[in-house]
């Protein structure tokens, strides 16, 4: 049974506490979140269901032999989680996040991740960002699929998804009920949008030895062609219902990545989908596709067990050995 | 570039040996068998095309610093191959092998594998039985689409090739051809079989935690539909152009692990495909399906690098961190 320290206790660190103590895998014996509305109630009070005595704390000063793990799900940004992740790493810590851009670090935040890995190395810590986009359905999953390739000329991944079962906080970071106003104002103000496509793609990129030059990233509304029931109440015809977005790495004039995303209520044929350019080349389809709450929540879960049989350092879903479902703790 | 003892130089160990140095990944720098037909012979005599001034040996007294790897590609019997491996081993070097039988060492070979792994451990030594099946296709990388799992009842596999652009020893070995008592006869004297099904099995269910109280294969001729030609010459109607096998384990009554295995010339609709009974449920599907030599080959070159990062012992392919298309060495 893990004994997991939890850090961040919004919509989807309450689902990740809430499956890891239906799953069977541990339970969690200490629990942090600032924010004054949560920090000093009883874990209890905001995990619904839970069995716990655990109360809420604001600051990480937790004795590091009191827990096998620490999963933080605080925020999309790792300059925003990085005194989280420092603290967590000097007490040697092995630590599970689903920060977006944590999961190829390499890209936005090149000097911090050299800084974690270094901290780590020395107190036997670990760090990983995982989750299932970013994390693995665009990068990991694609680049483990290359595992049967004599050669790879490029990687394209589709990703359409019927946001109608996520959850509310998800189906309002796609847009789901505005009007174009309101959707580009969101965007300019960076709420709306996927956090993830450019760390996928150089994820990809990097690993499979595929020169990019020059790389871009954009975003549209996808419009409702009907009156649509979302979380958000009903989405009328006309209205956005959710949003695409689309990275393309070059290697000069040579497209070599191209990561496709979208997700709205009402979605048709919603799948996940691997392309490879090469020898042999791959289509490989996740009919129905994967539903990234469940998902989400699972794969974070399942990734600790693997991390922990990872030497120290940062690392990506590509350095620890093979993250697969961890069946309940017997 | 890798430096590489190959041992074995059956049609497989070729297509290795040139593929390592078309990929542009490494060169051999020895080469091992001990068919009398090969010992002494030039490299560049027994692998076509290649440039190489290696004469082929026919015993292990390789200095290890004089190479990154060895590759093994002798026998699917890992009690045949274990002289090799302890070998190689006790000169400390890091071994991928082909040995459909060490794709899951515990099923067959528990007691080998334990002294494999202590042996590997003591000299800072490395092994691992990887391909594309098994090795891949019905046992890791069904493990790997489960990272988004939540739970897992059972997984069922199916791989359905058309053999008709297979090496002629994979027709010969599916029994292209044949009668019905030729069938019967080759199968009785366990040379017509695909190897390593129930390796497969065992791999997929310790990995998911799915318990396996009785497991059973069995194996049948598949019939030509029409005249179908083959590597091995015209195969008339009604005469056997492959095989089928299929592996199902249980848990008491219930089938948790279920693996459908077809191999024939003039296959229709080629595929392999994932199907996880779970939570989220999971249908995957390799559209036309993975070519297997290209595909072993392949694999068996690209995890070397993952094996090479591993800490020393007894590896499978769940062990090692992310296998994927290793690009040329620059």
């Amino acid at each position: 049974m893990l004994r997991i320290l939890h850090v961040g206790l919004g919509p989807l660190g309450v689902k990740i506490v809430t499956d890891l103590h239906e799953r069977g895998l541990g339970r969690v014996v200490a629990a942090v979140d600032v924010a004054p509305p949560l920090a000093g109630r009883k874990l209890a009070d905001v995990v619904a269901g839970l069995q716990s005595d655990v109360v809420v704390r604001a600051d990480l000063d937790v004795d590091p032999r009191s827990y096998d793990a620490a999963i933080v799900t605080t925020s999309s940004d790792m300059g925003a989680c990085a005194p989280t992740f420092h603290a967590l790493l000097e007490r040697g810590a092995t630590v599970v996040s689903t920060c977006e851009e944590l999961s190829w670090p390499y890209l936005r935040h090149a000097a911090l991740a050299r800084d974690l890995d270094a901290l780590a190395r020395k107190t036997g810590g670990r760090l990983l960002g995982t989750g299932v986009n970013p994390g693995f359905l665009m990068d990991a999953f694609p680049v483990a699929a290359t595992a049967i390739s004599r050669s790879v000329r490029g990687v394209e991944v589709h990703r359409f998804q019927d946001a109608s079962s996520r959850r509310i906080p998800f189906q309002k970071k796609i847009g789901v009920g505005l009007d174009d106003a309101q959707f580009s104002a969101q965007v300019a103000a960076g709420t709306l949008r996927h956090v993830g496509l450019g760390e996928s793609l150089h994820f990809v990129a990097a690993r499979l030895g595929l020169k990019v030059s020059r790389w871009e990233e954009d975003i549209a509304p996808v419009y409702a062609d009907r009156d649509l029931p979302s979380g958000l109440g009903l989405v009328p015809e006309g209205r956005i219902c959710g949003v695409r977005q689309e990275a393309r790495g070059y290697d000069g004039h040579r497209l070599v990545v191209n990561l496709k995303f979208q997700a709205a209520i009402g979605q048709q044929d919603p799948h996940d989908r691997v392309i490879v350019d090469g020898v042999p080349a791959i289509d490989l389809v996740w009919r129905g596709g994967v539903q990234g709450d469940i998902a989400t929540s699972a794969i974070t879960l399942n990734a600790i067990a693997a991390l922990r049989a990872a030497p120290p350092g940062l690392h990506t879903m590509a350095t620890i050995p093979l993250v697969s479902c961890t069946p309940p703790a017997s």
